[in-house]
């Protein structure tokens, strides 16, 4: 076994390939291929931004899992995955952005190589990193296998964590507590907008407790004005205006394991519609929150907060919240269980979510939301802050 | 015209859309598809973090162009492009993470509603956003529509840069020297890798003359020791230690236009070996630039550097370089041309390169890099950081 710091025992990686081999079972799935970078990592402990290249974990009903990958990110995998290094197969870099050959073209000769040329293999059709031409590639080079579409599998058995991730994910929780504290004792009238998610930066990747920050997912986006009317803004160099409310949608992350935290706040004398929705959106949560336990349904919770929204004549269609863990960008979600109406997903103890309380309007938004933990007989904050439209005069 | 700040004139935009629809023209191609958020972005000032659900640029041989996304980003653009609301088209929530339905479903329903159905339609089939299932979703939706690969013809547009474009590269370029600045004069033994990450990104959002920074679209690679062996591992949060070398491949933002530069560092007495790698890679590195002017060929740099580096008994199989510019995550490179052996791409004024002389061995990496304009006589640098490396006892 390779001599890397890893952040999880062996024993524990085990457990997940074994879980993912009878997720892979059920499916009728004898060859994985995730090119999830999430997935990539919580098989094998892989860690890099390499994911602009092509990238894969291969795992089959036995053995150990393989990593392939471009020659100098195989570098990159002997330093951070557990497997050994003849386990670690690589492309050359004449593969690299051209249009004379695919890596997944290696890829089909290595698989048929090993005899896995007929196997059924599960591929990851609406991943950011399963291309068109990733698929056209494989179809070509293995034509004697049949694909199935294992698009989640993999991040399914991510749902429940280990107290080992939860240890992460608290750490997160602390860092983001941090990143909240620091932007309401520093933001103020005139400054700019980056200068803010400069320190915004600064206090997430020093970390909380001695525990250091990791890159989020996602980076802040922290709308102002009637640009709050938009989800996912991120920020310019203007300065902050009085009498204007900020959403700030933030993660704390710590070994890749996320906590996102979103608050508002409103520099001047809030106008009443920012009070209202307040009210709305905090007994929304309260409501959200309380059935928010093992055993529940994943639409239980928006039941309960869309019946509180709904005595405020506010009404979400949306999705209110999604799982959360490890994750490599553009996402910090899972993208499995959704929090919203006609999702009877039945939730267990130690799933994670960001519960997205978040109400956007015409010309407003407005962020309070928590990350939780599921268990028996409710929620655990993964992180404490405040419940309340901050106010800053 | 909506009244949103943009970062290039109206008629820049135009031009930029007359360029693209003359390559559609000369492909084939009666309606491009485009998902890349930096040709979103190019072609319509688009910018967000919403590229985590399906979004895309429509661009007929006539009209304007026509934005498709997430409602809740559909606001989005209303806040960042040029082209009116009823261009702007969306899906509901319901599509949004669900195996039920797929956004591209109801955008084959649009486009066959505007007559469009039989089209030869341009389609990004490498792109990180353009997934298998996205490209099946198209095929069955649009039956009579003939599919061409048009994975980067708008990429190509953006390879030669406007002045309005090569002032915020410039701009970007000053971000990316005061960040080095920073580090050299921060940088010592016993501090956490992550606590100079934190000052890192401090000193890029902050920016440099009074222009904010913007997020690049990779994150800091920041590896130490045996640990630059692989070219793309983040950091971590333990200590710095004497004796050894780290190299700070990062980049300066602004307005999401890039300019990166790479440097190495090591504390304390560098051994022979960095001091032999040193002087190599400088040798090259002016052969290299000698060479990267208009009328020459990219490869032209290469053979230049190559021949440089062979002087030293060191070759350099991969990739060494490629255009920068706009970009989103995951890769701040624009994936036309590449500067190595073999790319025979005429290189044209004001083209922008990341000139990537690093070298990687078994147990040590070494950066020193250059980012460039091209032009009649020889490149003009980006940014002006002493080209060395760089030692701190």
């Amino acid at each position: 076994m390779p001599d890397v710091p890893l952040n999880f025992s062996i024993s524990e990686y085990e457990e997940r390939i074994d879980k993912t081999r009878r997720a892979m079972e059920s499916a009728g799935v004898e060859l994985m291929i995730t090119v999830d970078p999430s997935n990539m990592a919580w098989l094998t402990g892989y860690d890099g931004w390499s994911f602009y290249t092509p990238q894969c974990v291969l795992l089959t009903l036995t053995g150990g899992p393989i990593w392939y990958g471009r020659a100098m990110d195989a570098k990159g995998a002997l330093r951070t995955v557990f497997i050994p290094e003849c386990d670690i197969w690589f492309f050359t870099d004449d593969y690299v952005m051209t249009t004379e050959r695919h890596a997944m073209d290696l890829l089909s000769q290595k698989i048929t190589d090993q005899g896995w040329g007929s196997l059924r293999i599960g591929v990851e059709m609406d991943n950011y990193y399963f291309s068109a031409a990733t698929y056209a590639s494989l179809r070509k080079g293995l034509p004697n296998a049949t694909f199935i579409d294992a698009n989640l599998l993999v991040n399914w058995q991510r749902a429940v964590k280990s107290e080992q991730e939860l240890v992460y994910m608290k750490r997160a929780g602390r860092i983001v507590e941090t990143m909240h504290e620091m932007i309401f004792d520093t933001i103020e009238p005139g400054m700019r907008k980056n200068d803010l998610v400069a320190e915004i930066y600064h206090t997430g990747i020093t970390g909380a407790d001695g525990h250091g920050g990791d890159y989020p997912a996602i980076v802040p986006m922290v709308p102002s004005g009637v640009d709050t009317s938009a989800a996912h803004l991120t920020w310019n160099d203007l300065p902050l205006k009085s009498d204007e409310g900020t959403f700030f949608e933030i993660a704390g992350c710590h070994r890749r394991y996320h906590c996102p935290l979103c608050r508002t706040i409103y520099l001047g004398e809030p106008p009443l519609k920012f009070l209202n929705v307040e009210k709305a959106v905090l007994e929304g949560m309260e409501a959200g929150l309380e059935a928010a336990r093992a055993g529940n349904l994943a639409e239980d919770i928006i039941i309960a907060f869309n019946r509180a929204l709904n005595k405020y004549g506010i009404t979400k269609d949306g999705r209110s919240g999604y799982p959360i863990g490890l994750s490599y960008p553009p996402d910090w979600g899972e993208r499995t269980i959704s929090l919203r109406l006609g999702d009877r997903t039945v939730l267990k103890e130690n799933m994670t979510f960001h519960f997205m309380t978040a109400l956007w309007s015409d010309d407003w938004g407005f962020e309070i939301t928590e990350s939780i933990i599921i268990k028996q007989n409710g929620p655990e904050l993964l992180a404490n802050y405040p419940r309340k439209l901050l106010v800053k005069k």
